[in-house]
């Protein structure tokens, strides 16, 4: 049964090339209002594509952007599956940076370039290529299917965990899928196993009511910028270890298995640190680079002001100062509790001779999936046999709030299967994706039904 | 011969308080190119009212705004005191803040407020008005008398260095008198003995080539904002001293009787904190508040930037992080060596895993007079008889380039007696200037020739 599905993968691969094409000529810009237009347009297209292959098709309306939900529910007793992707994509930044404009998809070298390439029109549209290879070739699929599809994702999903809540049931699912991470390495089939959770906060500190003339007052207040910068850099100690007492109490250590296999990976600390133009690496002593960008907890400053920041010279006592500092948390961290351990960091150490205002920018906690699960388990056999190589199991080292979420409403875990290059831009110019891993990506989802069936 | 010079006026107090009206209704701001037709209406408005008491007055065009010469010469062997003032003003800032127009001087209570009615539209008047009562009446004056207007000063005088230069010979002087500080209190009689020096530094530090996402790469490369708070912690001890090596090596600590006269000039902490907005004074340890803004030096972040500085949150690493750092000088310190001392430290202490520039703002060494020559004696006398207390002798916190260079090009210490309000809002809102603290002044600046001459 298998061979003619992925059959109709090859002989449908131009096909395929084009959808991807007319769903990136669509700016589906969803920070921009008024591309509103544009986000219900890409919102249409992507319903019929799945109402064209078999699936039963919705647009549901949301307060924000609306979202599409497809499904294919006949394969009784089987499992079923829950596609998570989205149709919008990040503003196209400055149109001098592109080769060419980001909403006409061209093709060079076997990459298509194009705003939402990567991000996540390709991948998401491999999952329907897979499911339209089956549905053309059998009229029916070995699982359950059901697509979740928003046109809010870039702009943090407002609306998505409300909408999961109230269409629990329509929802419901043995496992969410998602295409929305990157491969390890161009042609490397990678899972991502979980992702760091999130406690992110700002901290204004006032002193003085008004700026003050840094001569006459000079040495008699304290520098609402030099308490922060004390507070702000006792933050981390000399091992670059973070100092919020109790911070690390709850961590769970990866384990040695997982510590193996991420020291197995080929990486090269000199072409990383080049490639980002930083002068040497830093972080937690006692981790590899790896470790510290994804098992375990950090924090950083994300932003910091305060006084007079534009060019040239101004002698002032600033009257505030603030930073903005998030905290990435590992499985086994509570976000609410480090959250409050933040709190009472501040409390303590920002002493009397100014204010304190604690800004909560918002939490989640981290996640991690199972690794033995049959899922995790389908999904590696899939990968491996399409792509001709061992998966790369990895932990992103950012935060993905709709997996808790998840887990959470639907009791299901997540199997995040990259499709991306880790090359791929995006958000950036010239984003592109590598048409062949999305092949390879169709055929190894293709393959997941049945595994799973 | 005084008597006739005071009683003069006191009979045309009238007659000037509606010259300080004429020239506070012209909006001489030097810092809008919109206003340089005021500001060559205020200068010609000077020279005008100069010629009409007697003084041989000339508009002198510079690269900027032109400033105004008046001179009368014809004391043989007397002193020749140079008097500086400057009659361009402050933007007037939000309208809605004043009481009335403020170029629409209004008096009211016994002060005449408008938009540089005290900064230095008043003061310099003062000076004026005891030159016309000395030529009217006798006409002829004990002393020498120079004027040098500039209408640069809220600009920071970028041309009157190389004018006093170029015109060294004109303006060849005994003493250079200026009245362009403040009262210690209304009705107090004070003369500022000094000020201090700036050694104006922005340290700028890069890590990775642009911000990177604090989640993908959190925990592998130092965040420069962090780096730049440990140093700018660091520029502080435990004890509120600054810990740039070698900062205090030149320090010349303030006489002992000059401690003991600032120890028993009337101070409450309370009111000062309070009047300021603070929760609590701050400062080097074993100093009083009035010597900590006056005879020490400091160190004061004047800005502190980095990273996503707007409203919400937003999870990156910043490229870059910066912080504009301003030292005050005292007597004694260089202010080059200063300067390189800072440099030194921050090659020395900013960590490899980031790269440092620094950009020199400006700078300029602290002055402080000598307190027993004739010039003090004599102005100490008048002030004394004329608003019937004793005189308070300060340090300013803020710097004055123009002292030290007034020394080093003229040869000429600089005496500085105040006339402004300790709450004259200069630069703020409503400025506002006591009338009887400027008929006071005037009265002993008529005395002061005298007993000079």
């Amino acid at each position: 049964m298998l061979d003619s599905v992925l059959a109709y993968l090859t002989q449908h691969r131009e096909e395929h090339v084009e959808w991807l094409k007319a769903l990136c000529r669509i700016p589906s810009v969803s920070t921009k209002l008024e591309r509103r237009a544009d986000i219900v347009a890409a919102a249409h297209w992507t319903r019929d594509l799945c109402a064209q292959i078999g699936l039963n098709a919705t647009v549901h309306e949301t307060p924000g952007h609306p979202l599409v939900f497809a499904e294919w529910n006949a394969a009784e007793n089987a499992r079923t599956i829950l596609v998570y992707g989205h149709i919008d994509v990040q503003p196209e930044g400055k149109l001098e940076l592109w080769d060419h404009g980001p909403f006409e998809p061209t093709v060079r070298d076997g990459w298509l370039c194009a705003r939402g390439a990567a991000d996540n029109k390709g991948p998401l549209l491999a999952h329907l290529r897979a499911v339209a290879a089956w549905l053309a070739t059998h009229g029916r699929l070995p699982i359950n299917i059901k697509f979740l599809i928003e046109a809010e994702e870039e702009i943090s999903s407002p609306n998505l965990a409300a909408f999961v809540r109230q269409q629990r049931n329509l929802l419901r699912c043995d496992d969410v899928v998602i295409s929305d991470t990157a491969l390890y390495a161009d042609g490397w089939p990678t899972i991502t196993r979980g992702t760091r959770g999130i406690v992110y906060k700002e901290l204004r500190l006032s002193g003085p009511r008004q700026d003050l003339h840094s001569g006459s007052f000079g040495g008699t207040v304290a520098n609402p910028a030099s308490v922060l910068a004390a507070f702000v850099a006792g933050l981390h100690d000399a091992d670059g270890r973070v100092t919020i007492p109790g911070f690390y109490d709850d961590v769970q250590p990866p384990a040695d298995d997982e510590r193996a296999q991420l020291a197995a990976l080929p990486f090269d600390e000199q072409a990383y640190a080049q490639q980002l133009g930083v002068p040497a690496l830093w972080g937690e002593s006692g981790y590899s680079t790896t470790e510290r960008r994804t098992v375990r907890p950090t924090l950083d400053v994300n932003g910091i002001y305060g006084g007079f920041m534009a060019e040239g010279a101004n002698t002032i006592i600033p009257a505030q100062a603030g930073a903005k500092l998030s905290m990435r948390l590992v499985p086994g961290q509570d976000a609410a509790r480090v959250s409050a351990a933040f709190d009472a960091c501040v409390r303590e150490r920002i002493p009397p001779t100014v204010r304190a205002d604690i800004i909560h920018h918002g939490m989640c906690d981290a996640y991690l999936a199972p690794s033995d699960s049959p899922a995790m388990q389908a999904a590696r056999r899939a990968l491996v046999e399409s792509f001709g190589r061992e998966v790369a199991l990895l932990r992103e080292g950012g935060s993905l709030p709709i997996l808790p979420m998840f887990q959470q409403v639907l009791g299901a875990d997540s199997l995040l299967i990259g499709l991306a290059s880790p090359h791929c831009n995006a958000h950036g110019p010239n984003e592109k994706v590598l048409l062949a891993d999305l092949d390879r990506g169709a055929v190894a989802l293709a393959r997941l039904y049945a595994y799973l069936g």
